[in-house]
Formats: structure tokens, sequence, C-alpha cells
């Protein structure tokens, strides 16, 4: 039903007759919320702080081989957890804004500035405040479980739900499609 | 089977008959429980202290825009919780109440001194200490998860469980139907 | 297949054409192990200390509500936890014993000195530490997700997994045959 | 299908003509991974510090039972988690290895000292970096969550994921063949 939806509009019309996977190929940049994406989007509340919860150390794994082969990440979040940044850190990921009041100028700049193409960026959002940035996006990603308003303006929809894998999912995919996923076991858990 | 038995009372009669989403047109007031709604019902113990769990992120949103949107909302907890207390205020909700012994009596003198009647306000409870609370509620709702003795009270029962954004489904039928729900990416996670 | 073999032994055999509700109606007295039945079963590991998780408050609806209306409550764990224990007194329990070497003695003297018949006493263990308490029960239940050891031997196998309600699905069924099972919302979170 | 590529190489051929409960019955030593394998993989971030999931205390039973039943276990892990080696020497574990650079050499050298055969050696691990380790095993397992490059090359791919009692499963299957299983009841939850 979404899927027809979003046969309606000639872009996505475009997208599908020449294969999705065509878009993940031409990916140099990818851009990831962290809560409900990076994270389950649970909250956990501890007493005087917050606990933020990165599930599946397989994205962990998928984030630092990223970037070992070059490509751009970018950690996008309008919200604030210092121990996501430390450990987004940790993994080699130096471009991480956190309290963004306006995602899309700031990743305008950063493409801007890197002298980036749409068609290169991959975004990938959960709920409606990423609405505009996903919009924008080369390509649009969202995990399995993302708000409906989400899922209908993604051009992919992964399989797998928030801090389960999904950003593992489209990195995967993009690396594989460039012959940059190898049997890396040089890469340590972090 | 639970639907059937509610059709007896003529009050959950012309419930049903005059459409259940009316009632949620009216509303103007929403009242949470915390534990099992606004969490999933577990307790986390730590070594000299409680953490308690706010899952869901995709809640917060919701939460955040009803204010905006001038609704009013009531956090009537009979447990303690200076956690969720403070992280709810973060949210910019002022009306939350912690160990409460009458969660009626404290309902009825909100409801007065705001001028409120039955039909605006909405009650979410999950378990048997939400009773009373929700059989004189306008419109008494529950969590996929409730309790039985919940269940068989609630006008309506949401498909989502405690913790996993039951309470968002409430406030976005609501918003919806009075088209007070933008696609707003001005809401920062908090 | 399980239920068959049970059948063989001729106690299981008079269990099941007697009722097994009707061993329900005879209990006045709980034992519990705790990890497993009162949680999930998990270790949450914290730097220089060990945190435990106790699922669902429902749970603790009806601990505090058996003991309000007089039955025994034991929990018995050969494990340590001193967050347990602080959080079970506040419910009310006073006959909490960790480390436990030998449950079995434990039990006997209990029963000894309150003058308990073994068809009184209802046991929920999940593992094999569990076996011999268990296979001397007058009324043996373990949760869904016991091991085939644990459920080989059970009179009754809750649908409800350990940490999700599997205690309160044991003292519900109890209280409601002796009519002890009010709609009592004067029972706080704690 | 997994299944069907398998059986191409005559080595898995063989394995599975054999029976793959023979390879089974040969192990004395067990090798694991942590995060993934002994934990669910996920990681929860805290205000300056990272925590870690050891999910099910039934592995941790069958972890006691096979140290008194004199197997060798190792612990070999890419990563760094001082709260996992505490609790594991807890149980008895002497072998605990962390932020190894090359798992084979260490396993190598182990094997070497200890006069161990390569069928003798059970291989548990989930994710690329265990790729090399597996691929040398006499019986490489992996949980029913493990990535699909480390499920293609694996003899046994438990039905049980990570953290959830994958362990005790191979465990169990090991020490029922070898008449080592008894029900235990001196084990305690630690």
């Amino acid at each position: 039903m979404e899927a027809l939806k979003s046969l309606v509009s000639l872009h996505y019309f475009k997208m599908y007759v020449m294969n999705v996977l065509e878009y993940f190929k031409n990916i140099t940049t990818f851009v990831f919320d962290i809560d409900g994406v990076l994270t389950d989007g649970k909250l956990y509340l501890m007493p005087g702080g917050t606990m933020w919860r990165v599930k599946n150390i397989k994205d962990c794994y998928a984030l630092q081989l990223s970037i070992k082969m070059q490509y751009n990440i970018l950690i996008i979040s309008g919200g604030y957890s210092p121990e996501s940044e430390q450990r987004l850190k940790k993994l080699g990921i130096k471009d991480i804004y956190m309290q963004v009041e306006n995602k899309e100028t700031l990743l305008d700049t950063f493409m801007k500035k890197n002298n980036l193409k749409q068609k290169e960026v991959l975004c990938m959002g959960d709920d409606i405040p990423d609405y505009t940035i996903l919009k924008n996006a080369g390509l649009a990603c969202c995990p399995a479980d993302a708000v409906k308003e989400i899922k209908s303006i993604s051009h992919y929809v992964s399989k797998i739900k928030g801090g389960e894998g999904c950003v593992r999912d489209v990195i995967e995919k993009v690396l594989q499609l460039n012959n940059s996923w190898p049997l890396d076991t040089n890469i340590k858990a972090r």
C-alpha cells in the first residue's frame, strides 16, 4: 500500500524502475539519527541522569569498516547524549552533531564543504523530526519500526528495527555493491 | 469476546454506535499512568536505587506536541520516581503527581478547577489500581498488555504495549481528528 | 508430550483427574526463586557491581495483595542480590533467604515452624538448582521458559515467562479460587 | 538453503553423514566469544562508562557445571569489558582473554600447551571477527542470530540467540553425550 503510494510520484517511479540497488551503489556518505536508528528508541532513566542504549555491536562493526573504507559518516541528532558521542568517537566517527536545531542546514553545509552530490548521500531516520532531511536525501532509508510518516517517504525500509542492526543493513548494501565488504577479522569490538 | 461483553451495557453500546473515534474528537485532557503505560512495567533494580525505564522516544514526541497544541496532560502515579518526574518536566509537562493515594479525587479536583467535562478526559491505565479512575473517564484507554480487568472496562484497547508507543497512539488519534498533528520537525529529542 | 510423561506417575495422574485447580485452592504458602522467576534471568553487569532486573510491576501488585490477604511468601535464592532483598522487603515480604545452600532444609524448617502441610505449599522455580525443592512441593510450578528438566516435573507450567508476570499468574489463581482477589485500588506501586 | 551450500564441501558432507552429534562427543574444550554469544550483543551506554549485558543465568549454570566436570573453557574477545571478566572469573573460568589482536594464534598456543587435537575444540562466535577462528575449529558453532557469513561456515547453528542460552545449548549437548550432565542442585547462582 505504502509502496503503491510512492509509485505515484515520478521520482519514486524512476527509482524503482532503475532498481533501488543502483541508488545504494552511488553512496559515499551516510547520515544517521541516533535514537530509534542506532538505538531502539528506548530511554533508560537513572537517578540524576539518562542512559542511552546503543543496541547491537553488529552496527558498530559496520560503522568501523565503512570508516576504514573511506566513507563519510555523519551523526545528526536533535537530542543530547555525551555517552553516545563518546562511544561513536571511539569507533572513529568524527562528525557527530548533537542538539541540532536544523538538520537540513547542517547537512547542506557539510555537502558543500565536501563537494558532495545529492545522490551520494544516504539518510536514515525514524520519526517526524527527520522528515525534511529524509525528503531531501539522495537515498532515504528507515528502520522497520519507523513511524508511518517516515516510511511513506523512504526509498528503502529496512526489514530490521532500530538498534537491531538496521545501520549495518544499509552500510553492508553499499559496501558490497562497491566490493568493499571484506571478511575483515581485524576490526575489534569497542 | 471482551468487546461483546462491553456491548451489554448501554453506555458502551451507544459508544460503539456513535463510533469510538467521535469520543477521541472531544478530548482536551490526557491522564496517563506511568508504570506499564509510559513504561513497559519493568523495574530495573540497581545497588542502592531504582531505575525506571521510559521506553520509546516516540511517546516523548507526541507528549511534547500535545503540550504545544494546548492540550492538558496529567500524569498520575501511585508510585514514586523522581527520575520520571524530572524527565517528564523536561518535556514540558507541569501536572505530575506521584504517590497519589486517591487518583479519582485528584482528577475530580483538576477537572473542576479547569472546568472540564467528563467527555473531554481520556485516561490510560494498565492495572487494577487504575480501575476506578478508568471507570469514571470519558474515554477509558489501555495498552495491549493491560490486565484483563482493565481491558474489560476500556473503551479503546491500543494494539501497542505499554512503553512501546501506546501513549503516542491515543495522542495521535485525538490530534489528527482535530487537525493538530502537523509534520513538526522542530520538536527536539529530549 | 511432557504432559503425557507426567501422567505415567500415579501422583500426577491423580493430580490431573482431580483437576489441577483443586490443588491451587489448598495453597496458603508461596515459595519463589528469584532469577528466572521474579526476573527474566538476565544479569546486567555494571562496572564494579551487578544489577538485577525485576521485571513486571504486575508481579509486585500480586505479591502485595497476597500478603495483605495473609498468605505466606518465601523467597529462596541460591544467589545474592541485596537490591532484590531491599525491594522485596518494601513490598512487605519478610521471609527472604539469599545464598541458600540447601533450599529443601530451609523449606522443611519453615513448614514445621508454621505447621504447614505439603499440599499447602506452592513452589515456583525455573532451573536445575530448584529440582529437589519442586520435586517435594505440594504444587510444583514453573514459568514458560523454564528448562526442560524442571518443566517435566512441574504440575503447572505457566504460559507466562519468568519476569513477565508468571508470579502473578499463580498468585491470582490461588486468590481467585479463595475469593481473595478483589479489585483493590489501594495498593500503590512501590 | 545454507544447509545445502554446506553439503557442497566434502568436509561438511562427511560431517552430516557421520552425524553432527558425533562431533559434539569429542569436545573437551569450549571457546566462546563474549558479545553476541554470552551476551545479546547489545551495549548499554552509561554516563562515563559502558555496561555489558550478560543475558541468561542459564548459561552461567552450564559454564559452572562444565568446569566442575573438568572441561576447558576459553573466553576470547576482541573487546574489553572488566565487568565481564570479573563475573566470568566468579563462575570459575580462568582463561579469559580480552582485547585479543589475533584469536587464532592465542588458540593455537593454548592447544599446543594443553596438547589438544582440533576435533576436541568447539568454538562459538557470531560475527566476522570470529571468521578465521571458527574456520579452523573442530566444531564451529554459532547462535541463531549470527551474521550470514558466520552461519555459512558453522557446523551447528543453535536455535537459540546470543545471550538467550546458546552457550548452555552446546555445553549441554557435549556433557549429555558424555554422561556428565547430572541434575546438580549444588551449583549456586552467582
